[in-house]
Parts: C-alpha cells; structure tokens; sequence
C-alpha cells in the first residue's frame, strides 16, 4: 500500500559523550522514510532541501527505495540545518545552533503520481504545513498518523490543535503528552488528547518504552535495555517509521496490528541509537530485524504456570 | 514453605498532594508482611518497636497472618518514626523527621521455631543488621532477598558489599544500581552487580516498571498505568513482599517463576499506591489481585499475525 512521507530532509551535525559529526543527513522524513523503506517500497517523500544538498544523499535515499519526485531542491537556497550537544547519560540535548533556510517557506507540493497514497506520515514540521499535506490530497488517506513536539505546542498551540483535529494517529513523548493535556497521569492525559480528535495515540517513553492508547484499551512496549547508546538522534523518528511502514505493508489498521507496529517501530529505532545518525539505518538485513523483534517478544514473555494434576 | 521477614516496624506520617495522614503503621516490614501474606501464611516477622507501638496494630499484623513471635516491644523506648512530604508529581519526596529510636539498638533476635524457614526477605535497614540475620540462622534458607536504598551506599558501603556478597537476589532501583555501580547503562550496571554476588538482580523503575536479571537473560514487566496515584509509600516494599511471596508459596525459584513473581509483586504494589499507606493492601480478595494480574498480562500482549495461505 502506498505511503506518503512529509518531514524535514536536512543536515544535522551532532555531538555526543562518544564523538561528534560534521553536516551529515539527518531530518525527521530522512529518518521515517528509511525506517519504513525496510517494510514497504516505494516510499513516497514530500520535502525541501538547498542546493546545497549533495547529490549522493539523494542518490542514498533512493538506493533505500525512496520516491524522491516531491523533494524540492530550492536553487540558491540552504537545506534546515541543526546542531546540537548531548549530555553525558544522552537523556537531555541542547541545541546549539537551527538554520530553517528552506523550511521557512516550504510550500508541501503534492506530486499528481503521489495522489493515490492511503497511509500518510506527518513528520514534525509547522503544524500549518502538515495540515496543507491533508487539505492537498483529493482523498482522504486510510490512516494519517502525525509526530510533532512541545516546540509547536509554546509558538503555535492553535494551528497544531486543528491539525490534530485531523489526524488518526498521533505520536509525542511522555512530556510533550503532560503539556498538551495538562494532566501528569499520562492515563488522564492520553484521554483528553484522544479527545481532541486522534483515535489512536502512541505516547514515546524513550528508554522506558512507549504506550499504546485506543479508546479503554492500553498496550505497553518495552525498549530494549541497550548496553550502549551511542545517539538518541532521530529515533522517534525511526519509530514512526517503522510503525507506519508495518501498517502500510500489511494494511491492517486493527489494534492488534498496531500492537506489532509498535513492537517493529521500537525494534527499528533501538537499531537506530546504536551509532551516529543514519548510518545504522543503512544496511540492516531482513534476518537482524526479525532477531530484534524476536528479543521484544522474549524480554516480557511469561510462560503460564504448569499446573501438575494432585 | 515458611518465610521470613525482617525489617523496620514503624510510624509514618506522609504528606501528599491529595492529603496528609497522621501517624500511622508503616515500616519496611510491615508493607512485606501484608503483602506476601497474600501469597502463604504464616509471615513470620523478626522487628522492633516501642510500647507506643498499638496494640490494634499488632492484632491488625496477627489477623493478615503475621507471626509476631519475633516482634520486639521495647519497654520505655519509642518506635521508629519517619514523615516525608512528597512532590507535585509524586516522583520525588523530601524527609522531614527521622527519628530512629529504637531502630538504633536493633539485635534482631531469631525465634527457635522461625530457624526452619526457607525463603528470607531482608527488608531495607542497616546492612550488619541483615547480615546478622543471615548469620543466626542454623541452615542458610534455599533463598535470600535483600532490598536496600541509597542511604547505606552513602554512609556504609563496606558493610552493604559484604552482606549483597551473601544474598541471592537484590532488589533496589534504578538509581541506586547506578549509585552501586558506578554505570550509567543499567544492563552493564546489572552485570557488575551481579559480579558482586547476587545471581538474581531486580531493578525497580517506579512507574517505568521492573527488570529483572539473571546471567545473560533479562525480564521486563511494565508497571500498570494508573489513573491516579496516591501515595507511593511502601510501593517498593510491597512489590519485594508480593515477589517473595509468591516464590515461597510455590516454592520454586526458577528464573521463569521469578518472571511470575516480578509480575504478583507488580499488582500488588500497584495496589498498594491507590490509598495511604497500607490502607488498600489490608483487605484485597483474590480476585482483585488475580484480575489485576490479567491486567498486566493484557499490556504487553501481542496476538501473532494471522498469516492466510495464498
């Protein structure tokens, strides 16, 4: 089933306790776009980069099948460009430096070929510009799940309450949930979020897992206990990836499956942490995600107990 | 099979955002005793306390299936008394009386009709005194677990090394196996306290749930999301009562039991934060805590795709 991509395609230069990068590829879509390549093919990619952009990234995406029709390439411009400083237990960053450049007036053209997509991924962007992506599609998708984060929430709470309006699926973290609905149990919180319009909520709990809500109905992962992280960056992105690309490839949108996409999505962006940027994203083998998959299901597995007969 | 329980009898008085009590029983002990006795009676208790102590509380110990033969009353000497005030989000507390009395001069004196048990629970107190439990027993029981806290890695790290050296499953929390460790990574903080002695390692995260490790393996059991929590006193004393409980009532101590016992002693403590204090762990029915156990079995749970032949 086809899926459409929007996000950030752009440079990010990072730095952690164990290195640091120059400009390397990195953006919220670069992100979901090769986590759910690793599902389904083609990906369908909405986004803005300058011509400042390389070539070879492009050529990158689209060796990992992604369809790069929609990516503007703005003459004269700069690709969004971010850096940022982890610290030492890699649980908070700062940011050093945000470049919008092209994303300040990024216009999501929708390709005609891009038209027949039924499972939309709005990766975090303005909350203006995701909703456009909706209003410009002639149908309605099947399923849209949407990312954002609390800095739309400070500048922007108006336009991004009216694109969740919108969506069927939304996913934040565990804090981002508390600032949005004002509650802390994030069993409150999910309630109230669900009640502005999303059917299904995920919300990301970084190395505690991630929550599953849908109506009375709660599912919980795990994430895997790692012995290192090496770079948190971009794994919420690599999980809506992988969560949306598990939903489009088997085109099942019941709770049940989004259960497995859960579990997927979090196999994928466990891989994504273990070295810097994309790099982990790149030559992953069927068998080593099936393997990942396989230590979720093991890490809460509880064998009923054998009951001798007296 | 005929468990042991040591550790602190006592008064507490909490403040939390939802209200405040007055002096009532609490004690590390005390939360253990209640909840493994849902597991097997008798708990037979080895503690201390004052003649302020009620005798309405010991009858209340008595009633839950507490043996209180090894209860030391303290003539014109003072129980414990601890009271603490918890934060906005429950996630911290401050101290604002301790007052050790006669938890200062504890010798914890082992009842003859007590040396035959099999399982020994160490509640949290000074580590010499929990050592010398392990000393006075003629025939060391088939296991020993031990909670402790942060408070002895700070002022008597020697002496909590040599008594973790001697137990067989050590329960603290995340923090704490980082302070112990000296890891930052919990699964590499697992493997160092492990070295230590222990063959079995829990990890408590609070309302991020629990692991449990043993070798190379490594057990996650979510902690249930809750609507409101009340007060947390005695959630991680409950949830140690409930696991030895549940491993002495069926006297096997497997690693695949232990996954069962992570999860009893999870629903128990889930219990146990609904109220003040012990309130909601004095008359729960077998029911409730069977259901609740389902409750956690349901969160993690992922039905296999239904694969249709083509």
């Amino acid at each position: 089933m086809s899926l459409l991509v929007i996000g950030s395609v752009a440079f990010d230069a990072l730095e952690t306790p164990f290195g640091k990068t120059d400009k390397i590829i990195g953006g919220a879509a670069t992100y979901i776009s090769l986590s759910a390549s690793y599902s389904l093919k083609p990906v369908k990619l909405v986004a803005v980069v300058g011509d400042d952009f390389p070539q070879s990234d492009i050529l990158l995406l689209e060796e990992h099948g992604v369809d790069v029709e929609g990516l503007q390439i703005k003459e004269g411009e700069k690709s969004f460009f971010w850096s940022g400083k982890y610290s030492q237990d890699l649980n908070s960053r700062e940011t050093i430096t945000t470049e919008l450049n092209v994303l300040g007036s990024f216009d999501p053209i929708i390709p005609d070929a891009y038209q027949d997509c039924k499972y939309l991924m709005l990766g975090n962007l303005a909350p203006q510009v995701q909703r456009l992506v909706i209003q410009r599609l002639v149908n309605r998708p099947k399923l849209i799940v949407m990312d954002t984060m609390n800095f739309w929430m400070d500048i922007a709470l108006d336009d991004l309450i009216a694109t969740i309006e919108m969506v069927d699926v939304l996913s934040i973290n565990d804090e981002e949930a508390r600032q949005l609905s004002g509650e802390y149990s994030l069993v409150k919180a999910a309630k109230k979020i669900m009640g502005m319009g999303p059917k299904f909520l995920i919300i990301k709990k970084g190395e505690h897992g991630a929550l599953l809500f849908h109506k009375s109905k709660i599912f919980f992962a795990p994430a895997l206990p790692l012995e290192e992280v090496f770079d948190p960056t971009g794994a919420g992105d690599t999980f809506a990836g992988g969560f949306i690309g598990h939903l489009a490839a088997t085109d099942d949108i019941s709770f049940e499956n989004m259960k497995r996409a859960v579990i997927h999505g979090s196999a994928m962006a466990s891989f994504c942490v273990e070295k810097f940027g994309t790099e982990r994203l790149l030559n992953l083998s069927a068998e080593e995600v099936e393997a990942r998959e396989a230590q979720f299901a093991e890490l809460v597995k509880v064998m009923p107990a054998v009951v001798v007969p007296a």
